[in-house]
């Protein structure tokens, strides 16, 4: 061991590689609540060229290496299993270039997203990515990981925001393919294979974003409907009718009356008697037309019966307690044994499934808190569950009772929260053997000593 | 030889491996002018399990095949080149389904890319990729070479059209990713391996498309600017100030004097005086607001002189109009010895680049024709040459005098049309020794033996 660390504070430098007891515990897990692991030090490049030395020394001893970005993921993807170095990004912050003709700007990994959506604001730009963890949470585990968040129906996962990329392979190569370019055929576009794999097959380092032109308008409303079959059609409907769809979160109405009925002080904006509920951004270009064609639209979706009821936010402070109802976060908090489960499905199917799901698990745990809401136009439902208990065996079988279900109708396990190590063994519920084994031959190809990230998403 | 014939004709039948002169001349070249070579026979499987028949036999025996769909790609990615079977998915068409609700289809690799549009649009949708080849081209080609054309810049490349793949490796494994959610981070998203590969990597046989909702309006403009800065300011101002800019084509004052030149009967809806002119097109959701808010921008380009000079198509005949001169096929046409270079650079480098060109080709061959247009939202210019013959000889020197500025100013020497052969040598032109060496990785990893699509991409 010693000579590893010896060679690796010969590369970055006696600060670049720390032992405290502090830092190793600070980097010893991230966001998930599973059991952290102390690294044996903490690794902080300063720069591409110390990633690759740092690589080329550990691919040399073997020594497994654990990246890590803001810490904030919720599948144990960057919590240490024991025996790694980590190896965190978070010197390599900043922004190289803005480039306003081509609506580009390049990033370092280690650069918090925050930082880069007020850097983009400020030259006019949006970027279309955001997260709840905005402040904490570094662009190159977001590309790491192809976050999600609040903005995929209108931009896409955090994938569609890449134009470019550099990544150093496990042996030290640093893979340089930071085009600017929208059109850039020229052989393999390797920079999907660095995207989404959780840093088991490189390590992001710099990477080049796209930039969206800004929207004029912002409205928001909410209104209930009499089915989920309804809850598809409006969706189809604004995309069809009104474009600019900025937001679409469906709430069941077991979700709706919790969080609404947990705070006795507060009327909320639609009584809790509907079977479905969708919370509504309409964002367009249009300053002054968009407001009388949102209202329009909304008028025809209630005389067609598309819609039961509806209201629409007239100031910044209604449209807040709409989206306050759907974050749900006060009741949530309230609740210590919560179990919060990202799962996506086929859109059509969302309905059957929460039916389906929702039958077996009071079957099972009759009384337990079952609620379900998603961005369905995304065909993502979050899935939230009080069992009455934090022991750890009732919490996997209620996750297995959900991922059954998921398996069984075509979905997928992870959403937009990875694989981490919490849902390693259920990755076989959505992906056959033939792509878990063609996973398997590209991690052999890129990194032949398994030495980064072992054990994660394999 | 006769062994692995004979082992297909068992596996596909007689009618499934076709060895008849005028069949092997069919399927023995692509729409690029290259040399073509007869395959030894063509295969035309008539499923996904067929398919993977025939690879097991063909890897075993260690036999080229020559991938192709609907022979319209013009960079020898399917033109085979002594030695191979040919693997045509043309008995492989159709739509399996079109889910309104997810807003997908499902499709066979081998179906015209024509029908999958009709079918997206009776359906109320709109397939978001199109090219002129459309009639012949098969999606499975569409998606292997990652084509580009003329939505790019409202629904970015075919990559972006795909949700789901199914593919079949060089062994005969058949991977099924036929995902139909927008968001699914279940482990490496092995699609991307597939397009854009030009076949090399495994075949495709069957995608999950995107279906986008339709446009309600759609209006077209021609404008004169004054300089290259000013095409991309007035890019980011429609952008930014309008929004659902659904095309925005450059065209430098050599090629609009060149192609209005052409046709003396025909008056130019703008004089040719001008250094640059842009033929744009608004395809909005409000059909009634639309004209004013476009008409309204126009107004306001001209007093802030962002452009010089505007008129509005104001019936589908002035707007076909516009888009002849875009197309300047007629002009073009009548030149037998014309050379179309497609290639890609940073926005802001695009001006530049065409002086550098120009002066470049006109020191070397004073008096050729050389002109230049275009996509430039998608940082994409094709650039057209007539060096007055067809001598192989000048037109390498005169490609490789572009391909020269492309590899200084940091350029794609392939925008949409792939590598395939006629680019091979320039690869490194575009991408750096790491990146073709990962390529290389890959490779090796996913067809150890070589036998798809030999000596093409690398």
């Amino acid at each position: 061991m010693a000579s590893v660390l010896d060679e690796l504070r010969q590369a970055l430098g006696d600060d670049g590689v720390s032992s405290e007891p502090a830092i190793l515990d600070r980097h010893s897990r991230d966001a998930t609540g599973i059991a952290p692991h102390r690294p044996l030090a903490v690794l902080r490049p300063r720069s591409t060229a110390e990633v690759s030395a740092a690589l080329r020394i550990c691919n040399r001893h073997r020594q497994p290496v654990q990246p890590q970005g803001g810490l904030t993921g919720l599948a144990g993807g960057a919590t240490p299993r024991g025996g790694e170095v980590v190896l965190s990004l978070e010197r390599m912050r900043g922004i190289e270039e803005l480039d306003p003709a081509a609506a580009t700007m390049t990033v370092l990994a280690g650069t918090p997203l925050e930082t880069l959506q007020a850097a983009a604001s400020q030259a006019g730009f949006l970027l279309g990515l955001d997260l709840g963890a905005r402040g904490s949470c570094q662009i190159g585990g977001n590309l790491s990981t192809n976050a999600g968040g609040m903005k995929v129906i209108r931009y896409g996962m955090a994938r569609e925001q890449v134009l470019g990329l550099e990544a150093v392979l496990a042996d030290g190569t640093v893979v340089n393919a930071l085009n600017k370019m929208l059109k850039n055929n020229a052989g393999y576009d390797v920079k999907h294979l660095f995207i989404g794999s959780e840093g088991t097959l490189g390590i992001v380092t710099r990477a080049v974003l796209r930039l969206h032109p800004k929207p004029h308008s912002s409205l928001t409303a909410l209104v209930a409907t009499a089915s989920y079959d309804q809850v598809v059609r409006l969706l189809r409907a604004i995309q069809a009718e009104l474009g600019g769809l900025s937001a679409f979160e469906a709430m069941w109405q077991d979700y709706y009356r919790f969080v609404t009925g947990s705070d006795p002080a507060r009327v909320p904006p639609l009584p809790a008697t509907s079977p479905f509920y969708v919370a509504l951004e309409f964002a367009g270009n249009d300053a002054e037309g968009d407001p009388a064609r949102f209202e329009a639209f909304l008028g025809r979706a209630l005389e067609q019966g598309l819609v039961t009821d509806a209201v629409i936010a007239q100031s910044e402070r209604e449209a807040r307690a709409i989206w306050e109802i759907r974050e749900g976060v006060g009741a949530w908090n309230a609740r210590p044994h919560g179990l919060h489960l990202d799962v996506s499905l086929p859109i059509a199917s969302i309905g059957a499934f929460a039916e389906r799901v929702r039958t077996r698990l009071q079957a099972r745990w009759p009384g337990s808190l079952n609620t379900f809401f998603g961005h369905i136009g995304d065909s993502n439902l979050h899935v939230s569950l009080d069992m009455g208990t934090g022991d750890e065996d009732v919490r996997h079988a209620a996750e297995m009772a959900v991922y059954e279900v998921v398996r069984d109708m075509g979905g997928s396990v992870s959403a937009e929260h990875g694989i981490g190590t919490l849902k390693r063994d259920y990755l076989g519920f959505s992906r056959s053997e033939a792509v878990v084994g063609l996973m398997r031959t590209v991690k052999a190809a890129l990194d032949p000593n398994g030495i980064l990230n072992p054990g994660k998403v394999l």
